[in-house]
């Protein structure tokens, strides 16, 4: 068995977890790291790993990968992917493909004429909570989907800056609970209406933003979702789901690192829930990533399509004109444009 | 101290519970109950209650009554409120007063010129897990309160017949579900948006109502609170509250009637949440007419009000409207006509 | 249908719980209060019942009582019981029949020679979650039982006068869990080995008791039980039951007036379980009554015998000697004295 | 840094476990797997890894290791650790360390008079779970410890075979539970009354052992602690504690894959908790081997000793004493031969 050849694009927080994944797996080689930062090429001289300190532009024909991993910032997502598209390298590219709708139907384009493989990274659909409550709706124990509910907090909210320029909350935040409404039911989403506002932090209201929203969503059977927003819960990363039906209910719990009961005579008290992303989707990373590769070895196709980065990005688009005007908006008015 | 006189007007399934739990405290005396049915003479009879087969009208001067509590028919009870103030009769209402906006307005103004106690019979408020809630929000452990949740669900639908006259489901269930917002974090709502359908049973939508619904409320400092209601959750009643702030979250839970837990090799199981309402609030109904009789007895003002009966019934016909012109309503434009 | 006469003998805690609860069932008459003390009296006199301020032999020819309930100090019992056998008159009897095994044996051969009824007052039998584990013993799901664990903490120790005259612990207050393991098991216990020490206050060891313990059973079968005991619990009252066998395990919980969660930065609390046994086993008393007049009214054998309240007390005294001699008990070494 | 030089002695199940967990680390190198199968061969083959089909005594002199990792059957350990002690070699080495008194004794004075450090692998004090209790234990929130309850099952017994040459359950089996009763009390046991039988497997019984036990033991405060232990729970690997005192109760989780809850008509179902032990203590090995790793290079001093290994070894002996005898059995008494 030939090893896979993979170039990691951006090494942050996230490309980091995909290289540990990846090195950690059986016929994997890492053929090179390309970031723009000092901080990842000291990083990766010490791991004695190949560094590109350029653009993935300029050494798309030099370097020698069977896929490239893609944690670059977000608006340079499209590019790279139109360019592996067209040297037939397959694509793992974290959410979203592009803050604008146009540019997104333009790579998927590329890619459809194209035979690669392109993966979006939802990495919650690995999670196994939200897989065994999947697994119940497939099983048939919820019967028809009558309601969904998603309870998405972060434990505190990003800088202003990253805020700036994160297409806002919709598209940085609930487009995870996009995907995710939607690989539960598998059904289209026909209608958004969304409610924000900025109650934790002044200066998010300040950058155009919101930082805690309720989002409902309609089905073209009449069934109906709502997800809870907020980008500061004291208490933790707040990762929850129930889906509740013609047959029964199911929810999915947070994950705690420890589970211990105290008892005093003031109250009983327990651990809270983990509190950050990392941590909470550490299995989830690793089975996203193993899916990829397992899709390149076996010539199979990816759970998570470009597709769906684009329904998702879609359902964030309505969610923020919905917000802007106060009315519930048609999601196949946007999708046609 | 001289004995509390209370005349009982309706004598269904909610009236027999007032009546028993009346009936088992101090220094009350039942003076008597009017209900139109044989079904209620028979039974007053049997338990050596004075029976009167009448309308509250025809008797009102005969009967020497300090309280009478309402649980006739909703169309009768803005008349006998109103006749009741002008006697000087304090009153427990089932709600909702009235279905017409006009005609609450009318009964309010009159109670309001008289000195009587009017108090409404929202029992959730006296609920000991949704008091709870309550206690943690006072005591400041939640902080400034960002988003609520409430899901009610019934485990089964009423007959068509009842749904037709009910007012539908925001007048008849989501009611009970407005007032616990407001009982919750003493803010009114600016705006409501509604969003349902029927997904249970056709017969339901032939009648012109809804099964299941998403109901979005805004308060005026821009906090949110969303309401999700069920006619039939199959595994009972479902009653849960969510409160979620600056400071933390306080999240209320179902009651059971055992809590046994067993392993075998395919998973664990548990008992089903209490499955009716009378069972589950059974406690709240006591506490609510204890409430009211204490009222009486000490000279206080009900911590329910006539306002609060207003305001739940402004909160159900603005969702009306929101659902059948699929728009949020604003909720002053009602509530000044 | 006639009346049933109950009187009443001792109207202390106990008492009057079944004083109310009796009075709240239909075709009860209360023909009478006998107790020798002034409290007793006055309570009886308010509440408008016969009173007989003078011991029940005095008075057994002069009342018409078709059951009598023995709430008294427990060296009354066994001459009250064998009174009534010989009246023919029925007996509910609180726990032990009497400290002394070879009394107990001459009260029950009395009592078969009659035919009255006798049930004795393990009122924890009547308890909801006690139940849900005997029927899922009772159903199959637990498959053979091979280890039982019973967990019965008090939340504060009686006073020390009352300990000096309760017979032990092990006769007080485990007395309780040794029926429970019968009740549970439908087996007999063939060994006894207990260990205790007074932890909690240096006065209950010089009162020549202890106030924490373990108590290993060995049932016929090989199969085994443990309890463990502590007379000062500062969470509360702590009641469980935890069943495994070759199909599974069953686990009763304890109960909590409520159960809100709440989350803040510093962990999850939720409130203790309720705290007094009178709380705890308001229904199992009111259930356990029931019982009793419904064996009088169809002509039934009580589910809780006179032999059970001797098994119970066997295995006190076997608790008891295992204790001070430091090694296990057979249990019909005793059985047989 | 210089890389610390690893030998691995016996490459089965769990020296698979630290091999792994080895590799993962920094600045180690493995020098070597000493293990006489061919199994072992082709698994260390396929790695790349030096490997021995000898005897430990045999290459001792030809290896150069700063430790060895013992994790080849009982009956071996004695002599290896003996040896790599005068060899100054730091030694990891997996429970018991000998099924012998004696033996084990001549050992631990072999390695106290030599500079060596000596870490026993019970894996269970690095659970997170049970740290925790420990925590709680250690920062006064239980007050006096009163009681430590443990309940430790395992989803099914291991082959006769190994049962045979366990040295019985006591030892192979209990003797986790004795060190965490030691571990989590910081107290030494004086008394241990045992009791069990073969209730799953009469081949069990055949081989002279038990499946099913509990196990009492006092502590030289007059505090108690009480282990039940099972070679088969049929819903999975069962692994509690609960410690009561007198402030309060900490209880430890069993540790589940999944947590969602569903609720249908019938009930509310969840899954079963992990069912291996090596799912359920994988994070407690990492951090058990990191501990030995880290106390090398810090020249620390293992929190799991050579002592240790002797408690738990005298402890098992008692309670095999115990059993047999049927009697309690004095710590001391054993522990002086």
């Amino acid at each position: 068995m030939n090893k896979i050849r993979i170039l990691i694009i951006g090494l942050g927080r996230i490309g980091k977890i995909h290289l540990a994944n990846l090195q950690a797996m059986e016929e994997i080689e890492i053929v090179g790291i390309c970031d723009p930062t000092h901080e990842a090429k000291i990083f990766s001289n010490k791991a004695g790993l190949a560094f590109y300190q350029k653009d993935f532009t300029d050494i798309a024909s030099e370097v020698q990968a069977d896929a490239i991993v893609i944690c670059s910032p977000t608006d340079t997502h499209a590019n790279y992917v139109s360019l592996a598209a067209k040297k037939g390298i397959d694509v793992f590219c974290e959410k979203p493909l592009d803050l604008s709708l146009e540019k997104v139907k333009q790579v998927l384009k590329t890619v459809n004429e194209s035979k690669i493989k392109l993966m979006l990274g939802f990495n919650r659909r690995f999670d196994s909570e939200f897989q065994s409550v999947k697994e119940k709706i497939v099983n048939g124990h919820i019967g028809d989907i009558h309601t969904i509910k998603i309870t998405s907090r972060d434990p505190s909210p990003p800088p202003i800056n990253y805020i700036k320029s994160s297409g806002g909350m919709f598209l940085d935040m609930t487009i995870h609970d996009f995907d995710m409404v939607r690989y539960l039911t598998d059904k289209e989403i026909v209608e958004v209406y969304a409610k924000g506002n900025a109650l934790i932090n002044p200066e998010i209201a300040k950058a155009g933003d919101i930082d805690t929203a309720i989002i409902n969503l309609t089905f073209e059977d009449g069934s109906m979702a709502v997800i809870d927003n907020c980008r500061k819960a004291v208490y933790g990363y707040d990762q929850r789901v129930e889906v509740f039906g013609s047959k029964g209910m199911v929810q999915s719990k947070n994950k705690f690192d420890k589970y211990t009961l105290t008892y005093s005579e003031k109250g009983v008290t327990s651990p809270l829930p983990q509190h950050f992303f990392l941590e909470r989707y550490a299995d989830a990373y690793k089975k996203e990533i193993d899916h990829f590769i397992d899709c390149i070895r076996h010539k199979k196709t990816p759970e998570v399509s470009g597709f769906d980065g684009l329904m998702s990005l879609v359902l964030g688009l309505c969610a923020k004109e919905s917000l802007n005007c106060n009315k519930p908006v048609v999601v196949s008015e946007i999708d046609k444009t």
